[in-house]
């Protein structure tokens, strides 16, 4: 084997993965919405953010330990909740959540989870649920008892989808779901493996099940339903920020959904720092969308944030590797987090939220 | 067929369009003045503003539905005054103003509309006419009565055209009109034919027909010749849109005429800020110059345009497909906007002029 | 003969010339100091100004006429110094000064110029020497005063050459002048000509020939051997020109020489605003590095030059073709100047220097 | 031999050195960490900051002398410290240390030196002793003392290593050293030969050998191990600046390493301002990363620093053409420098700290 081929940062899993998948299953993972503005955005953001770091601090035991709504966790990390993960590998979630589990960090399995809930639940990880809400109220509210029951740690709303965004590569793929997989958790329609339907079978699916008219209310109904932490997921102004932390939700994720919803939507990056002014300390605020190394992450800290999601790189990892892909795209973010922690002289997360940033457009 | 090619957004229209235009009809089409700088930096503008989408608003019902000059539209879009249509399809104007009125939206017929407006208002919709003004100020008056006794709802003064910019592709092709394409509206001499000119034929012609001492007092009489509302299309600079508000002028067009004239020109949306907030909300304030999707239309919106005009594009639709590839675009557009207000968060018009952006460098 | 292929454009003018020349020549003529980051820098620093025009006023009688030192001009335009004419054209100065004349602007006659001033005279319009100060100061005003005798209208004192900068091209081509081309002007020693120099004889001879050692007190000589006027060529500093302003020199220069003396000096646009403002108009203001087209005179009027100088563009039509050439030239910039004026709603010069810009970074 | 080819700048020398050098050496000296972001930054800002030159001041006696730590030197330059530098030559650091010495300024000796420092200090010129501080402090001190008894004239020590950066390229070379480059100054472990290691052998020993919990008291204990002056090297943010000053230390080198350590790090152009701000004069400032021609240095001048280090166009330089490669680099710099200096009317270096910059986004 070459050596030099051996996969050591994510996007050599991302250019491994698109060797090795479909071209409409690669195209739903890397695709973004509309021209992909924003999915570009995503990067080239991060990208301009330079770090100043610090000298002549013991970073002999530099830790990327952190805590997640409270509870600890071996780096500021989860991974983000990503869709029908048997699409890109036989043990989808299942694999994913060992992976996570082993790394330390949450796993938050989607509501569209192509592993039933239960079994993800296995793993032995913090599990945190995404929520979409249904257009069926009640059956909502069962996913939220249910996974409560199972064990989860948190519930995730996701709040940027009242429907799905145009995502033209699976407009154009006529992209639906191969008959043997599909979303475990729930009771659904055909829909989204009916490749008839003119253009995106999932978008179409997903139009039918979600409900388009989700407001604060939600929050309420899910706090009656279940005592566990809440987390937004999917808000970029500063005034929903603030209305979150009315709401007395436990975190939020500042988020574009990783350029999959409105295209030209704000990068979470550049969204990040009124956000955390505005927040105050009164909840946690996760951020993704585009993070791909530690280095990322430690922009993410530096500007405020608690933690970050990680979503395409575990799916590169997953499909390329299965759960020891998924295990090794994690132990490359932990070590190149450590490295850049310590080489910017932060011998923990707190140290690492304090670094100073600048911006310089390149 | 294969589906991938079927045309989903404006830019597939222009890539179709290129292919199967002659190409000094193409470039007549596509070029800008001088060195297109100001093509350029169209698109580059507004792909580098960004949009703070909200959350947790009910968009079951989201519609695109507005009014432009007090009558109520689909949406708010009105398709742009385009010389000479039938360069690209047989049925020309007919057929887009057919497409116009279908997607609930005004129609701005040309003066050097290459069929007669007569004809074009048969397509039943909203029909507003741009005027150039002629050397001849009678012609030029007797234009506007006519426009108002065939039925139009609006007068488009254009007034960034003292003449034609110096549309390099069009000197280079010497590009003159084909025989059976003329000015339909207007008594006018050959020289839009005549080849042998030394460069455009059609800039020659412009010049040898329009007036290039026109001044504010044209507003005063239009006024005495129509009580049509009236639109001032063409301007950039704050002071002008004052000047337009004092002179009562009911809606203006921020545009660098989809940068075909002054080549340099800044464009719509950048300058588009500072006039809304000396307009204070006197008139109702169009934008045109490279909108191209639903975001743009939502870029402006949020920036404070009461509604955009869509060039290029329609004729892209129109030279792929006639009258259904003109009203494909429109539907491509509307359904691009209704998603981007949905993902917005924007229940309607009115929502998606509260949206805040931010300015990205990319 | 393609009629695609005529030049319409300086840059036009450029490609051909780049086809024509020998190579070494051609890189004399293109080239800049070190990486040429100032010569990249002039052009996109002058892209990055965008106007914003002025509209429904009379432009019927639009004019680019303008006075430069106090003498009518039909552009606020003279061409640049620049040397070794010849090189380019067996006719050199004596045709680019015909084809100047023949514009109605001043010529800028080099020192090194390879047609002696005597003859470049009689081309009849205004004529500028431009002065180099040779090692030899009676010699030098001995150049002055021959100036004035002969009939030319100003002394242009260049003050941004102690030596040539290290122009990288010559330096690998071991550039030397061709034994046929000398610097008519001036009795000089063969070096120039010495192709076994370490580097560019150019260079080595301009450092033979040149003073390192001018001060202000230079000004002080120049007025007491002359009555004309006089200009500084070569500044960028605000306190050069608060100094030049005290000097009471006539005109200054806004320049980086092309590009061709310190690599990684400011663009000339960029320089002017803050100049403009502490001359408060008391002397004029000229500016010259990667002019091309009207609409970048126009942006430098804009910004309150007073008129610009035409360089390299002069060169490539002489190159092209000749008096001819060079006359074409001009004559497109003079159409190119005031379709941007009138576009920009000008009907003068005065009012191009009250147009409004904005920076955009592209 | 073609003339063309002959190297004339130092990124000529970066292409024959390319050509020269096995790729994992090659890749070993341009290699950055992970993205390589701030290797690129680091080039992309200097060229970023533009020069506003000073006109008419006499430049014929225009000196590049200067002092560092109080001792003359013909530039205010050093030639940064650079491991292992016989793996681009046998003659390794006695030829640079040699070319250094005839060039009139400091060399900086590494800890990791291929040649010892007693042989180093045969070159005759300052040497400056750059520090790694070890896991065994008793070891680290001994190589203080030996520094000083040996002759040199500064220790430099280096604050942002508590280990290697994740250099891409070695890791994926499985880079390790050649059995016959050893680091001549100490005794140490066979660690940076064995191939098999997972990733860079060199990091690996770093990593065995220098200590992550360096802190301030390490000053103190330098201070008493002897009497030389103290330079911090590999600093960007202010506030450890401001403790340098405060630690006494004798000067800063404000440094990303060359893009080698944190990824992501600012380039130490853009931290330089507010450094200088905070040090007031009570340190010499030092700069690194990115320096590549006269131009650079007096960007860094201007801005305020009392001079740079040279870092890989010096191993290029020895690579091409061992000591009199070297020595080559340092001799066009020195061109470089001073002409860029006359060019910019700046007879002295003290002059050059005076001068303006503009920063202007390209
Ligand atoms: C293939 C795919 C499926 C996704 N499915 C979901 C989902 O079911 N629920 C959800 O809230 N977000 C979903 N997301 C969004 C991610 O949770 C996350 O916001 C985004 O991927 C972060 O950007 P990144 O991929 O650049 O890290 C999905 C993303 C991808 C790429
Ligand atoms: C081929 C073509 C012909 C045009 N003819 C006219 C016209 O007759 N009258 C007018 O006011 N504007 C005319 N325009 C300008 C448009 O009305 C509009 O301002 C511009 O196209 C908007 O930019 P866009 O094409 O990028 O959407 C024309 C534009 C094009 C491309
Ligand atoms: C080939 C060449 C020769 C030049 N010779 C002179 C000269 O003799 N004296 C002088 O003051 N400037 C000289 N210049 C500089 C020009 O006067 C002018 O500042 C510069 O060319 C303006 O930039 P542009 O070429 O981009 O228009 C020369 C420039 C070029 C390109
Ligand atoms: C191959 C190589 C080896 C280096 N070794 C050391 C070293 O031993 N000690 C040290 O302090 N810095 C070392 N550096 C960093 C340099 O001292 C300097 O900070 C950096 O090279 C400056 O950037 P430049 O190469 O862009 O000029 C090394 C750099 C390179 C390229």
């Amino acid at each position: 084997m070459d050596h030099n081929a051996e996969p050591i940062t994510a996007d050599d899993f991302e250019r491994a993965a698109a060797g090795i998948l479909p071209a409409e299953i690669w195209d739903f993972v890397a695709g973004g919405s509309g021209a992909e503005t924003t999915v570009a955005a995503n990067r080239a953001a991060l990208e301009s953010i330079f770090l100043l770091p610090r000298i002549l601090r013991d970073v002999s035991a530099c830790s990327t330990r952190s805590t997640l709504l409270g509870r600890p966790v071996d780096l500021p990390v989860a991974t983000a909740p990503v869709a029908y993960q048997r699409l890109v590998h036989p043990d989808g979630e299942a694999a994913t959540a060992r992976a996570t589990a082993a790394a330390g960090i949450p796993f938050v399995a989607s509501t569209l989870s192509s592993v039933p809930l239960e079994q993800v639940i296995e793993a032995g990880g913090q599990v945190w649920f995404q929520l979409y809400w249904l257009r069926d109220d009640a059956a909502t509210l069962d996913l939220v008892r249910r996974a409560e029951k199972t064990g989860c740690d948190a519930i995730v709303l996701t709040v940027d989808v009242p429907w799905m965004g145009r995502r033209l590569r699976d407009v154009r793929n006529r992209f639906a779901l191969p008959a043997h997989i599909r979303a475990a958790n729930i009771t659904t329609s055909r829909a989204a493996h009916q490749r008839d339907s003119d253009g995106s079978a999932v978008a179409a699916h997903t139009s039918q099940e979600f409900t388009p008219a989700l407001t604060w209310s939600a929050i309420d109904r899910i706090r009656q339903a279940t005592r566990l932490p809440l987390v937004l997921k999917g808000l970029l102004a500063p005034e929903d920020a603030a209305q979150a932390v009315e709401y007395g939700v436990d975190a939020i994720v500042v988020s574009n959904h990783g350029g999959r919803q409105l295209d030209g939507a704000v990068t979470s990056i550049d969204a990040l720092p009124e956000i955390v002014e505005v927040v105050r300390g009164n909840c946690e605020i996760l951020l993704d969308s585009g993070i791909r190394t530690g280095t990322d992450v430690l922009r993410a800290l530096a500007l405020g944030a608690s933690g970050v999601l990680i979503g395409r790189p575990l799916i590169w990892g997953l499909a390329v590797g299965g759960e020891r892909g998924a295990a090794r795209v994690l132990d490359l973010l932990a070590t190149e987090l450590r490295d850049a922690m310590g080489l910017a002289g932060c011998a923990d997360v707190a140290d690492a939220r304090r670094l100073r940033t600048a911006r310089v457009p390149l």
